[in-house]
């Protein structure tokens, strides 16, 4: 069997639609993270920290992106905000999450979100574990946030440019683990400020908590501003 | 700017590759492996202890696939066998290697390897660092490897589980790590046999070098079997 598929550039139309979801969070003041990593990078264990923290401040919710399975959906729904799952399945273009797929994610938190009790503040889109393709594709965020463990390498932000680029954060994440690996701080830093001199660089573990005041303090003030309308 | 692609089924055509990759490289009696992991499970290095062990006994070459960068091709190089490096580039396509892109490296590696002294044995082929796509396109090889480094988690089988699935022989990198994690190795080999019961799996530290005897045996033996033509 052979197929005929036609692509109209594939990232111009997934950039518009991308620009959809980002004037109707801006309309409604609600700041939108897109998380993107490596399988096994830590993300959904930072975001369940980050949820109990921002519990009883901030409405949030959760939008996960994975290949397949609802592991780390069900761990995050466990905090008590709203959760929309995405499989983006297999057969190509599975690696990453796209604009239409979040549009619709976004759409459901909206009209869920209506009154002025419920108007959510904040909205965390966990993307693909995967650090190529979901850098290249916008689904409407504020800010990229980018998670990378030490157990990596310090090589990844050379390797993998594009997110680390592209990214306002990154999260440096099990440092609990340092005393245990061969890794260079200093050279990480110098491989960052390579490919984003200017980017933040919070060091913690999800494991210990380190770290969390910090990125906590970021977030906390990143939503307020959007709260405001700045 | 609106580009027009017309793509006849990528998948179907990328198979077709890979089967004339596959049929030159048994006519030459040449073993081929495509490694997998997440960027940072530890291929490279597994591959650099693993051309050590090899060096004397077999003739090797590698190709080498990344995004971007030479850093992995130039490590390789040291051990003192040819590396072919692909650049699979940014713009959708680049988070994996294509058997056309393979094709062209296998085709320079015959070449230079033609008198029957020269006649290689092995090629390694590291992917590109990413758990999804690289593991849907087949590259004429004969066995899938997946590394896996334990600092992903247990759960890294069911979320990805078509690179475990396909894959001959699983890697479990970083073992000498496991004092200091929260690592459940009962619930990671549950995982890994609910999506390929009979997977072989080695236990390993590219750092301490353990599990590297029963590697490099498995893969002496799979080197043999295929220059003996079964």
């Amino acid at each position: 069997m052979t197929e005929i598929s036609v692509n109209v550039d594939v990232l111009e139309e997934n950039d518009l639609v991308a620009k959809t979801i980002r004037e109707k969070l801006a309309h409604r003041k609600i700041l939108a993270l897109n998380l993107l990593s490596s399988p096994g990078s830590g993300k959904t264990s930072i975001l369940e920290k980050t949820l109990e923290r921002l519990k009883g401040r901030f409405k949030c919710a959760i939008i996960e992106g994975d290949v397949q399975t609802s592991l780390d959906s069900e761990r995050l729904e466990k905090k008590g905000f709203p959760v929309i799952l995405i499989n983006t399945g297999l057969g190509g273009g599975g690696c990453h999450l796209e604009a239409e797929q979040v549009a619709s994610a976004v759409e459901k938190l909206l009209e869920d979100h209506l009154g002025p009790d419920s108007q959510l503040d904040l909205i965390l889109i966990e993307n693909v574990g995967n650090l190529v393709c979901p850098a290249e594709f916008e689904i409407g965020e504020d800010c990229k946030i980018t998670v990378l463990s030490i157990t990596e390498g310090e090589d990844k932000p050379l390797k993998y440019p594009v997110a680390f680029r592209l990214s306002n954060v990154v999260l440096l994440n099990k440092l609990d683990l340092l005393p245990h690996l061969d890794f260079n701080m200093v050279l990480l830093k110098s491989n960052l400020a390579n490919v984003h001199p200017k980017v933040k660089v919070i060091n913690m573990s999800a494991k210990t908590g380190e770290g969390f005041d910090e990125w906590i303090d970021w977030l906390c003030e990143m939503i307020e501003k959007k709260k405001s309308g700045a």
